[in-house]
């Protein structure tokens, strides 16, 4: 441009290297607040793990709490996308159940290094943290329904559903404590555990 | 005492008022942390609680650090009582894993405030830490054991212990997050529906 502005719409090539380096840092930032917590972990922390400085950081997010805040984003936007997948690809509430909880289960493990996002809600500013719980108790809601329908269908045992929501959840949350990738435990065998042990503890049992 | 030096065994009077105070420390500190987060909380907070000056606290421990410390030392003598106990009281796996899932969630619910122990053992010194996590791990191996043990008795599925004892643990744990003394869910029917759910899990089961 002749007056030296920067062009507007950066090209396809450009938005999507920028999109690239943009998950990279996310990815960085998640690992780092894993291993020594969102508290300790600085900003310097997250830069040096990519091998550039600080300031380059500031191209993508302006501060710390807003790549907690993006990571929270993306990984809601993982289980909106699940809870649709479910509703087309199983009928009975134990199959959807299970499915989500397989996938819930993977984003955990693989798409996020096993999330420290299930434990980072306080560190984030009032409305960005309402904005994130609100979006949590949706998809609790969806859960919630999916017990309540397998009871009312005769296959789920009589329990409470907010109850065993808030244990599925804190089974599946709970794993970003404990899970090591590099560990004996393979992601996709512990979502099926997880699946197995979770759906059958409210499957209707016949005494033995 | 004729040279004005305090008495070095104090009377037993002096002890429980002491011991009482140390509890009351202890509790509104975890209210504390809850409430705003182990980093964010200040002696002053603690001491605020208390309708005390924070000086008044380092009559009982040095730092915030040998509070949580302290807190933690607590709850995981809670947890080796209920060991004895469910020994003592229980005789099938099922059973034995059942009393522990209910006096867990008692300890969780109950005694401490909704603990937030569950959650901050990265804030505490390494030494102090592994200490902690060293107890931790003998309770999980005393519920794996108990896994394997209703497994071998033909009681239980042929799950991967190890799996599902971090289940029961997430499930447990997570309790400190969403748990509100005051709310609707009573911590005694929170401690059964547990018990029945992630037990009957484990259940070796007979197709409808």
């Amino acid at each position: 441009m002749a007056d030296g502005r920067v062009p507007n719409t950066p090209s396809p090539h450009i938005r999507e290297k920028r999109r690239r380096r943009r998950a990279e840092i996310l990815h960085a930032a998640l690992q780092a607040f894993r291993e020594n917590g969102y508290h300790t972990t600085t900003l310097d922390d997250i830069a040096e793990r990519l091998g550039v400085r600080k300031t380059a950081l500031y191209h993508y997010f302006p501060d710390k709490e807003s790549i907690l805040y993006e990571c929270h984003r993306e990984s809601l936007g993982e289980i909106a996308r699940m809870i649709e997948e479910a509703e087309t690809c199983c009928e009975r509430p134990a199959e959807k159940l299970a499915y989500l909880i397989r996938e819930h289960v993977r984003v955990m493990t693989e798409t996020l290094e096993g999330s420290p996002l299930a434990f980072e809600v306080p560190a984030l500013s009032p409305e960005r943290r309402a904005e994130i719980i609100a979006a949590r108790d949706r998809y609790e809601r969806v859960l919630r329904d999916l017990v309540l329908e397998g009871i009312r269908g005769g296959e789920f045992q009589r329990v409470d559903p907010k109850i065993a929501v808030f244990a599925i959840l804190g089974a599946i949350n709970w794993i970003a404590r404990w899970y090591r990738p590099e560990g004996a435990i393979h992601a996709d065998e512990l979502g099926s555990e997880f699946a197995d042990y979770l759906v059958g503890g409210l499957m209707c049992r016949q005494p033995r």
